[in-house]
């Protein structure tokens, strides 16, 4: 169920085709999913684009709480481009992303000699068994070779053992897409969930979590999880424009009632496909969207990341915590 | 009015004694308003304690969003310390803001040589002639006299003439108090209140803005205003901390309905009594808060800014805008 | 005297024609001095095109050591561009240099609303009785109105009271022409030089200053000053790659024996003319340089920031401090 | 042969007793070496104190040039400190490197659930062939159990196949100890030098690289490796203090005669002994030194990083490139 399908509308703007982070074209999402006795975990990949290696698109990083073992992201800061696909998991994994993300890169181009790969993670031993370091690097190449345009969310890959705000989370999708001068640009997200307190979750301004905590009587100590957002367009615009465009996509995670704790590793990683990096020529032509417009693409990323989030949590069926308790499914209280 | 005697109550916390950023022992604000013809500005101190020059609070800024021209930030940045009272004014007026600080500094303090004065601005020009560059280094110096712990809220000094989700803003200011390991700990916030648009201000997660701005059918157009937050505490932090701790304020703005607009200058001006670095000795001890603990800091802050930008909508009363328009009081409308 | 008339030539690239900061086409630079009684400071503006405010040349800044009172950095880094003159003086003086530049581009454009002036300053205290604050806001206009492509450097405007390395410093200048692609790029620089201990002066690797201080029975203390770092270019960068050229100044210090101390305030403001930000479309073209082209840009900014601080040097005359102490110039031991 | 036997002498301190790292007591550093046909490689770790993982010692990053792939650096920015051994290792091997770091922390302590491996490198390929991914997390582990006091510096480890500055690079190391207030403490820098152009090199001022180049006729092309450096010391830093130490390294760097190229990936990592974050109680005491008290510190760093540089080149023999070019010893030419 898609949160639009249980009429639950995020903010003013207009998804795209898919409501996916594949709505901006040329992008791909891939899970690898594993359930192994106590483990329940996986690997999702995000490809920006064809060859993204050669391509090179321009690329951005936000850490909203830098608590988290995301690798790749200082060369995207200095470089600003992107020369992977981006594979999230566990925390405890972070080296198998990376080593798959380095074998497919050396087996589809030819004498490469340095290559800057790029994981993110969130923590997902509430409900997997995180110690068994059950992802290895095949798992990777398996998500990227299942990568598509039309691709699953919820309780799938990297989201498989996470939790969202005390309900199953897991990985989640929304797009928006917005007309400028009579064009069309397009915002895509994907998240992977795992983060917030039952008793803070709010939607659309309603206190539902507040109100499902004391129900259920659940005990919650402090914000713990982590948030993982990609963030893909086609906006033409420059480094620094599309980092201001990251700054704002936690305005999506507090309004759903993040505050931000300190256990929390959120970070964006983004990338525009409108301007590349790899090319050839000595001098090159950016397309620089005027800076008062980015009002309108603040709004509409906030709005996707919220969505987005939502729709993890409303993918994802309930599942068993390595304590035994159930881990509800958003779905069972809407 | 202020906003819990308007039945409004934000968050879980308990406010200090007076429910002002003075509550916060040693800090003193104070206020010298400007109504001349069209000009309806002037300026507000925070003084951290007493001879800030000397003591040296620890001190940190977080930059929300950078269009804005306060002034000193870069050296509180580098040496973790502030040595100035904080002046706000309004945008082109951060001159009279440096030279006032200057001045009360060299008059009180002998054979200095060098000083970084701080100050932050609002652009009030929708209610005041902003180009009648009205404020005098007089001024702040006058304000800096009339510092003391029970101060006034509302359309006051830098307050004058701001403008806060398309209502009265002005001066707000609100506290928590908090106990770790039975010692009480005080956050302080003071806000010049001048940004968001009226169709997006939420109370408590009702959409207030979008039903009055029908009923006013008032026409908007981009974010343009900005806030400034000066957060005081006498918290045991070191710089780092304090800097997460600031990272939290926006969670208070975004709650109540800011998307950091990109015309907003959002900036965060923090220090904390409990740590001064104007110290002689060669080694000194630093009192450090265990990093886990800074959850409740984090929510506090974060309740005390949005309460603060409350208070100065509350007790503020319309004025006109230059162009005629009333600037309601959202008093009217409680 | 100029250091190449003095037969020293620093690195392997060619200056431009008049390796001055105005070798860059459109920019001026003028100055004001102030010599009254024991005060010799003075104001230097450097103007990086016609009608900055409108045009908004792409700028950044890179804080080598934030202990200095710099203002208009936040929203330069912010926003990406620059659109006020750069106004150099003294470290109480940072106040009328933003009023000169708000006074200014009030009287020269209509209805102006918002304006972010930048200034920096260095310590001027040796030789200029700092607290007297001589600096008024029609010193700025003046040295706007001085500003030309052929201006002087030395003893004059900012640069009037500085010490450099333990001689007398002031404004210096220094350009470099390189070729991409067949077509010529330029780099200039403008410093105001107030830095560095004599023992450390290095002259393309002698350690001149060590063997002058012996021979001078000269005392030092910590180093205090600071320096300031005018970058102006026509190569076609964006704000990240500025920035990473601008990381580079500080090679140029070093290699003349500055440790970067923790008194010395060093910054490097930076603007390119080869893209603007003040457009009125809603997407433009930028210029973007292919990112391994950097490393030619790299080596000529450092070789031209040690030149301009040899210049700066070489330029000025023996001074006599407040103490009564002679500040030597550097000519007489060259 | 290390070059104090060789009669050169880097600046005026004083170095520790064995003028390596791990001066600073409680610091151990241990390689693993990989020769194997056309793979000349390896790994080599520092570890901080005993048990890390609980200690969690105060730390902070410098990144001087961000074009590299080191892992675990945000967090250490977020949370000010280190609870990892640090590994370097090649520039496609940093997922072996974490693998062996997670690997033996699970295995040293029960339950954990969450931990920040920290990982760097530099790109070996001129001498080794790192396509191969010779590296496995059993080599880290094997470097953590040979780790010790007196390690050996040269070809080893990480360095087995790096280039610095045209001559055979590899693991340097330095330290300088310095008295504050009859207090002695220490700063001690491990390298992994791979870094610079031949023509660049300077020697305490003289340009023997330029020299020996013209004599050896070699070619060369754009500045590609880069520098790893550790920083340890027992100094009462807070994280801001420590961060503005490592700020430091560069003025070593540079003069060496790097100009910080653009493929350069030059990164400082740094610990303080004094003070540590794994602590128990609510408010824990940190030492802080005046912040005025930190120029002495400050050159000691730049001295360490630049004889440790000189260390790693010094220590090392010819070694054969894989396209056959003799890479010379540093020592043919002293």
């Amino acid at each position: 169920m898609r949160s639009r399908e249980a009429g639950i509308v995020i903010g003013e703007g207009i998804p795209g085709k898919r409501n996916l982070i594949t709505d901006v074209k040329g992008v791909r999402a891939g899970h690898e999913t594993i359930d192994e006795g106590n483990v329940h975990t996986g690997v999702t990949v995000v490809i920006p684009c064809e060859d993204v290696y050669r391509t090179k698109p321009l690329a951005a990083v936000h850490v909203i709480n830098g608590f988290g073992k995301s690798a790749g992201l200082m060369q995207v800061e200095e470089l600003g481009c992107i020369e992977s696909p981006v594979a999230l998991t566990n925390t405890l994994s972070v080296h198998a992303a990376l080593e798959g993300l380095v074998c497919y890169t050396l087996e589809t181009h030819e004498s490469i000699r340095t290559f800057n790969p790029v994981a993110g993670e969130t923590n997902d031993s509430v409900i997997s068994d995180i110690a068994k370091m059950a992802v290895k690097s095949s798992h990777v190449l398996n998500a990227i070779v299942a990568a598509k345009e039309d691709f699953e969310t919820g309780s799938v890959g990297a989201g498989r053992g996470t939790v969202c705000f005390g309900f199953k989370g897991g990985i989640g999708s929304a797009s928006r897409v917005m007309k400028i001068n009579n064009h069309e640009y397009t915002i895509g997200i994907l998240v992977q969930s795992n983060f917030g307190l039952m008793k803070d979750f709010t939607l659309n301004g309603k206190p539902l979590g507040k109100e499902i905590s004391e129900q259920l009587k659940s005990r919650e100590e402090n914000e713990k999880g982590s948030v993982m957002i990609i963030a893909a367009t086609d906006l033409p615009l420059d480094g620094r424009q599309l980092k201001r465009l990251l700054r704002r996509c936690e305005t999506g995670l507090i309004r759903l009632g993040s505050k931000l704790g300190h256990g929390s590793g959120d970070v964006a990683i983004g990338f525009t496909t409108a301007n590349t990096t790899g090319f050839s020529e000595e001098v090159h032509s950016f397309e620089i969207l005027r800076e008062d417009l980015l009002n309108q693409p603040f709004r509409m990323i906030s709005e996707a990341v919220e969505e987005a989030v939502l729709d993890s949590m409303l993918a994802s069926e309930a599942m068993k915590a390595l304590d035994g308790r159930i881990i509800h499914s958003l779905k069972e209280f809407i």
